[in-house]
């Protein structure tokens, strides 16, 4: 998403030309291009698929809205499958419509949770629920903090369910610290799991002030508040050794020359992420 | 500032009219219209000033800057006085141009309350720490939580320093019912202190989408997703007796005429926050 406006093969061209090695993907534009398609191209060009975005969207009361998204998800946990991904991330899904019962609606997260983590265990795909930010907790994300997150995850195996740690929507939070150290304990059944529940972590730095719909602000990294270095330095120490993806909704960025962002993006993560 | 479009009498006389028997002021229009002649308007309309809005801005690191929010609040500590409220809201400021350092500007503002909570204490005024919306945290509130508020004022006694609830900025935090519980049950020295550390109360609901720069979208009370009602028993329940403000930023209320506005959100206060 950071280079949406590069087709997939631009894409893993400008990914290989960049010395980036893995890639996380979007759904919309791999089923446009054909799931094996996509998956084939990646290999060819020595790209590791890191994850697929996004299933969830999982709070709806209708029971046959219910039963659609449950359905959708079972075929995102297919195509990340497909794709060679071990992962799927989650955006839980806002408030429906009319509704005020935030407690509610993630019980239903965790009731899908239960329904979809062993069809994917069984596909070699782990779920990763996402804490979006609290701005978007009634219309896109009932799960707002990373607390949050662990309690849902930690209902069901470590192999099974975890979370995702964006720097964007968690980095306001003083208790990260200590939930990342949480995240990073946790074990699978044969005594370890390298990173714990950490399934993914992505950056993104907080600029301001927010547009319109406070989607499409993110800032390239370094440009703004968050300190990238501190929270890498704290997923490094809670054992996650895993892909760490560049996530950038930016309308800005998305109207520049693609590969241009990409090279960019490789020389602000070396300096204020790795650095 | 719910209705802003309203000159400081025509605001005392649509409250008695609409049966509003106290009001939250705000520093700038009391300033501009003299702080003796505020304070004998109001008490000749028979309202009660609730609040004074706002102290704060404390996170500056230059020394100079530093003393003049320090100054600049023990102005407003005196008007507070002068208006005769016991309650001076403060928003603590967001990180200094080019800081990542949050833990640091928290610090910053408990430091600077070291030095406020006495004074203020000596002219009878309590200050009330106010946890914005994590979506502020960059540029104007670095306290986001009703977590991080409590941590701070309870390092000061419960008659100094107590905490603002406001439904808009908290609504999306699991941890609140348990929170306003422990803020509740603080007690001062004598051992009594109705509503704890609980200062006001201060309710608008949430609505998306957020405008650019998310300042100005507050909703009318019954318009968006936040549970009013079970915010304001929770808070009774922490044994609350204080006032209850309606703080709605919102330019499509402002555009409106003031008193059928100031008449509407009373209708909406009565079914959605009394109800």
């Amino acid at each position: 998403m950071t280079v949406k406006q590069l087709s997939l093969p631009e894409l893993a061209r400008a990914c290989a030309r960049s010395g980036v090695t893995g890639v996380g993907l979007w759904r919309e534009p791999v089923q446009a291009y054909g799931i094996a398609a996509a998956a084939r191209l990646m290999r060819e060009e020595g790209l590791r698929v890191t994850s697929l975005c996004r299933g969830g969207f999982l709070t709806a009361t209708a029971p046959a809205e219910r039963r659609r998204a449950i359905d959708d998800n079972r075929v995102a946990i297919e195509e990340a499958a497909a794709l060679g991904t071990d992962t799927l991330v989650l955006v839980s899904g806002g408030l429906p419509e009319g509704s005020r019962d935030l407690p509610g609606a993630r019980e239903r997260v965790a009731d899908a949770l239960a329904e979809l983590a062993p069809y994917a265990r069984e596909r070699g795909v782990r779920l990763a629920i996402e804490p979006l930010h609290p701005m978007y907790a009634a219309d896109r994300c009932v799960v707002s903090t990373l607390g949050q997150a662990l309690e849902l995850a930690e209902r069901f195996p470590a192999e099974q369910v975890g979370v995702v740690v964006d720097t964007y929507h968690l980095w306001w939070d003083d208790r990260v610290p200590e939930l990342i150290a949480r995240a990073g304990a946790a074990t699978g059944a044969d005594g370890t799991l390298p990173g714990g529940r950490i399934v993914v972590f992505q950056v993104a730095d907080w600029i301001t002030p927010l547009p319109a719909g406070v989607l499409l602000g993110r800032g390239q990294l370094g440009d703004g508040a968050v300190d990238l270095r501190a929270f890498r330095a704290r997923v490094d120490a809670a054992g996650y050794a895993g892909p760490v993806e560049v996530e950038l909704f930016n309308e800005g960025l998305w109207a520049r020359d693609g590969g241009d962002v990409l090279a960019e993006t490789v020389e602000r993560y070396v300096r204020h992420v790795l650095g």
